[in-house]
């Protein structure tokens, strides 16, 4: 069966899943998460496999990582699709409800998208989390996940197949694509009358590759260039305790912090303060002229600087004179991702999120917020800094699209 | 200047654009009508060289009618755009307002797209008209109009852009493309850095180019083949003033009837009626060999016929067995834009409404209301049948995506 093939089957399976009642996916989601336990023997040896084909090809450490899989891992992927199972059905849910001077009831309702293609790398636990997100939204899906995970993915996909089949469900609602070849993607990629939304997850290279070849509407997100601005009415205390927490909590998160912008007022009580934090966890900084007068170990920050995402322990910092430049900066180097203000000031806080049209805009709480678990969306299926459907974190609710349902008593238009 | 930095001059404007107030947009849209009061002599005067161009390339009747500016169409495209002053402003609003445990409080807001391009055919009051609606929703627009009405087009949105002086703001928050070749348009189709959105508007022939070439989001709707299905337990007076409104009353519109389903129990009462009414306007019909058992006049349907969007006074019938057959027959057909059934049993309206996807579904209404004007969004933009951002007919709300607002008191995620 060659890809558009598949694609169809996936297709008139996502009708079936499209009918079925929010009670009918709660237990098919948690008769997936059973699967997964009772396979744990089979995903685990295939997920050897890999991990041997892995240290062979002599894959880094930082890969072999987010590749391997262990019983608790294992326990941790079922466990969610429990989590999964247990949040509200966003399909059905009237957003709109009105009724026209002719009579007419207008409502809004929701609907799955239909087919959802899901193109990621190495690590094997999206197979399962993506699976279960789209399918508790109503739509089926198509994996292409990395040859890295081949095997653990086919051996997850077995599993959850067979629990679909238990449901009465066609199991080409979960296709995993087998063929890996590039132009088996591409042509993935190309048929927009099967496919209704193309999600990439991984580096900013594969993104790329998906967004400049897809025909099939894309949501991603290339990077995420976070930025804190310290306002001269900050709490510095505050401010300490989010720079920390933004930078080092998880630096290689996209929603951690890259760059810290201080207003000149508080730059020399500040920028001690947040260094000696900063050092003592072994963060490198990279500051403007202006700056480096408060910061002596900070080498000299470039614009490739402030345009970096690093993930990484470095930060790039720069004074700004006031909350304008800070503004000014931010709009040159955005990814659109999550800015943060740190102030005491509603003035200055409101100027903020007014300019600034990024997903994600913050005062006084940490970018690393900026998640959606955290913004209580109950779980994400990736983020997208794309200004069109959905802006941001990305739950079961960015899964669906909202029609149009009329009801009358036969009036006509003219 | 080239379309990349025509399209980054009216990016700029964009900000400007999303900074301002409801009441400052609402003055912008009351000064651009009156601008176009102010210019009507040269807009006529500029569409009169159109008209002329057009006349003497043996352009049709029905092209010419499309083109067509006079003092009391001009008069109601700025009467549209003082209704589009007043329709409610949808930036700013508030869709979600959440406190988590942890005490921050997370707001979704309406925020603008940014730039849209609008790509459409010969109707000059689309300039207005789509400049208007984008500006209210606070975007900028790049216009990309057709060749014939490039002289209209050119001294509508001279007119428009006085009034976005006027209010202090960047005339290139419209920008009107004069260069109208072909690769100008695929150019400005690959901008994805710079536009955030197209949206063709047009014959099937423009919107499959803008679709195939566009690296930017598209929102689209190729054709509207919308089916009405007469069920056993329809209201037959009802049923024919349905089919006669839907089929005849702008049978050029996408939201028109193609297709009459008639389940078999009523074929013999409600065929004859229905032919009755529609000889009488003037109305072609095709049908399968049941169904003209009682339509002696029909001719016989192709696949063909049922794929069909005729835009004219003609239907195609086909007689079902059952509601099922139904379902699959539009299923098939469909063109994801409307579809009607007729029918007093609730059971089989809710299962009309819950197997089809269709963007609009109705009972016992006309097709013709699947319109964003009539379903109460002020006005329409467009209609989409993708699945994503907006599904049926899109107004002001569309225009926008909502982003994440977040306040804490210094919260941290460690």
């Amino acid at each position: 069966m060659d890809i558009r093939e598949h694609a169809q089957h996936c297709r008139a399976a996502a009708q079936v899943l499209a009918q079925l009642s929010p009670k009918a996916k709660t237990a098919l989601l948690l008769g997936m998460a059973d699967a997964l336990d009772a396979d744990a023997e089979p995903i685990l040896a295939a997920n050897a496999r890999d991990l041997a084909a892995a240290q062979e090809k002599g894959t880094g450490t930082a890969m072999l990582d987010r590749l391997a899989l262990n019983p608790a891992r294992l326990a941790a992927v079922s466990a969610a699709l429990r989590e999964v199972a247990t949040l509200p059905d966003p399909v059905g849910t009237v957003t709109r409800d009105d009724i026209r001077p002719n009579g007419i009831r207008v409502q809004k309702v929701r609907v799955p998208l239909g087919v959802i293609a899901m193109i990621y790398e190495a690590r094997p636990n999206v197979t399962a989390d993506a699976a279960a997100l789209c399918i508790k939204a109503g739509n089926a899906v198509i994996l292409r996940g990395g040859s890295e995970a081949i095997h653990s993915n086919t051996a997850i996909a077995h599993a959850l197949k067979r629990a679909l089949r238990d449901a009465g469900v066609p199991d080409a609602a979960l296709t995993l694509v087998e063929d890996l070849r590039r132009e088996t993607m591409l042509a993935l990629l190309q048929l927009s009358d099967l496919v209704d939304l193309a999600i990439p997850r991984g580096g900013e290279g594969l993104i790329r590759f998906v967004a400049e070849h897809a025909r099939v509407p894309v949501i991603k997100h290339y990077k995420g260039v976070c930025h804190l601005y310290v306002d001269r009415a900050a709490d510095l205390d505050k401010a300490v305790a989010l720079l920390v927490d933004g930078k080092t909590s998880r630096p290689a998160a996209c929603n951690s912090l890259e760059t810290l912008l201080v207003h000149v007022d508080v730059a020399a009580t500040f920028l001690p303060q947040a260094a000696a934090a900063l050092r003592e966890r072994g963060v490198e900084l990279r500051a403007d002229d202006r700056a480096r007068q408060w910061l002596p170990d900070a080498t000299a920050a470039t614009d490739d600087d402030y345009a970096a995402e690093y993930l990484d322990l470095i930060l790039a910092v720069r004074m700004v004179d006031d909350l304008e430049q800070a503004l000014a900066h931010i709009q040159q180097y955005s990814s659109d991702h999550t800015e943060v203000i740190v102030t005491e000031d509603p003035g200055a806080a409101e100027r903020f999120v007014q300019a600034l049209s990024s997903a994600v805009v913050m005062v006084n709480a940490s970018s690393r917020f900026s998640d959606g678990g955290e913004l209580g969306l109950g779980a994400e299926i990736g983020i997208s800094t794309t200004r069109l459907h959905a802006y941001g974190p990305m739950g079961l609710e960015a899964l669906t699209v909202e029609r149009f349902v009329v009801r009358g008593q036969g009036q006509v238009r003219r």
